[in-house]
């Protein structure tokens, strides 16, 4: 029988990191974890990553795999058995990607105007970040998840950011749930156990969005 | 028998429409092109593209795929059997993907800045633009085509950017050819005939980038 030696390079405030904790979690795969310090970065990572020296890196019997969503696919096409991820059709699966890459392309950035911002700067990225989510909303539809029935891959590359959705709030004084509402529905629908034991407590981002604020000068 | 309607929304200067007509071409797949004017897009685009509002789409027997490497892996998944891009292997998948999204992100933007940018601009985006072809270099390493003995998903991602080389060399006054060897003896393996057939002359997407400076006011 093959061995199957995981460690993930992690740091647990990161959306992306959290997206390969999930997965690992949903398909029972034993990992060991590795927290980096993102100002003290591993030998260990900047081998494994030398290109973009990010985390998080999945490192399967010695091999890396980098970027969350490619590693995501990596993890569904090795353990695709239990709780496939990627639909088996084509066109399904590109609407997925295309999806998943939306989050990637939209969020995060658009996500640290709201935290980090000021005046008009901050007023117009909350805009645009409700924006983004009335779009995801349109997309989910009347489903349960993204996925359809199930929850697959755009709802695992979505849900790290909603542990996120309390800083957002609190730095930036808006309610992303009032004007969401269908997005409440689906993050309910989420909090299955594996989902939330992978996701760390709100307050605990906000206390590193804080530290992060402090260190930038912003706080 | 499935009967297979493909229509490819593009516009005939984008990069990222030539992946695709040198895929479609590469497996044979008759397919009718639309060309798109992107100052005046066509109701059919902003229908089939509402998110994004942007070339190349795919449009399957009525079902609309969009962004380029994902229309990629789409077209490689539907027409698998000729000439087949990524290779079966998970792990190497997850590096061609690696790669392709490496080439995304880096070679579009600082190549913007290559041939509309000036003075110490201008420099910086020379430097790293050489930069970026250095490091793909290393991954191409003593292979002939970044997919191994045959061509593959990188290649077909990478070598639309060579035809825009004249128009980056001409507007920014260097070599890329003096600086990357490898990448030439590489560029010289894809000329091969389908390859080379899906790609504009050189001196058309410099006539494209001309009128492009006029119309930004920097010519």
């Amino acid at each position: 029988m093959e061995s199957n030696n995981v460690v993930l390079l992690d740091f647990s405030g990161s959306s992306f990191g959290m997206r390969l904790r999930i997965a690992l979690a949903l398909k029972g795969i034993k990992y060991e974890a590795k927290e980096e310090n993102l100002s003290d970065k591993s030998p260990l990572l900047l081998e494994m990553n030398p290109v973009h020296k990010k985390i998080p890196i999945l490192i399967h019997n010695g091999k890396p795999i980098c970027e969350s969503l490619n590693i995501l696919e990596y993890i569904d096409e090795v353990w695709h058995e239990k709780c496939p991820l990627l639909p088996s059709d084509p066109y399904q699966r590109s609407q997925a990607r295309f999806w998943a890459n939306y989050i990637d392309n939209k969020i995060y950035s658009t996500g640290r105007r709201v935290w980090s911002g000021k005046g008009e700067d901050q007023e117009e990225a909350k805009k645009e970040f409700i924006e983004i989510f009335k779009t995801l909303e349109g997309e989910l539809g009347n489903k349960t998840y993204f996925g359809g029935d199930n929850l697959g891959f755009v709802d695992v590359a979505l849900v790290p950011f909603t542990s996120w959705f309390y800083s957002y709030e609190t730095c930036a004084n808006f309610s992303i749930e009032a004007e969401c509402r269908k997005l409440v529905v689906w993050q309910n629908c989420m909090e299955n156990e594996r989902v939330s034991k992978s996701l760390p407590h709100p307050h605990k981002i906000y206390d590193f969005v804080l530290e992060l604020k402090h260190k930038l000068g912003l706080a």
